[in-house]
């Protein structure tokens, strides 16, 4: 699937909930979705468990970039066209710790 | 961009780092991002600064599908298949405060 339409079809399902919430509120779901996922890896939780929780982070920064008026496809690209954002590299050849 | 060529491209410029990181510090690192991204908004700087933002919580999150061995596109469209995961509606009908 296209990241646009992963995007488009959260904007279809939740743009009026996630615009009713607001965008502060949305960022601190965010944070809850991603706990959520932290507890289903700590917990050694099954695949499909883990798949639905990271598919729940996805599809609220999907949220946050509707909110935000945000192309996510195109944010990637233009941050990370194919190589790494601070050494240019693919592989990244970064020296700092990973 | 296909969801999965966004994936693709960060697992080609990151895996090697995020393997040498591990899952745990790289759910860290992706808390972390979502923090510069909070931090962006809640300053209102310019829109470059919060796409670049959104774009690496994007990033962080192929990083850990990608150590999970998870499709993320295949994983939304599990999870939310054009309709709310919830109440099976779109857009969304659920009752609860968004």
């Amino acid at each position: 699937m296209d990241t646009k339409e992963a995007q488009d079809m959260i904007r279809r399902i939740y743009l009026d909930r996630d615009r009713a919430r607001g965008l502060e509120r949305t960022l601190l779901r965010t944070f809850e979705e991603l706990g959520e996922l932290s507890d289903a890896i700590l917990r050694g939780k099954s695949r499909n468990e883990m798949s639905d929780e990271i598919a729940d982070v996805f599809a609220w920064v999907c949220s946050i970039a509707n909110l935000l008026d945000i192309d996510l496809s195109g944010a990637l690209c233009n941050k990370y066209n194919g190589v790494c954002s601070k050494c240019g590299r693919t592989p990244c050849e970064c020296t700092e710790a990973p």
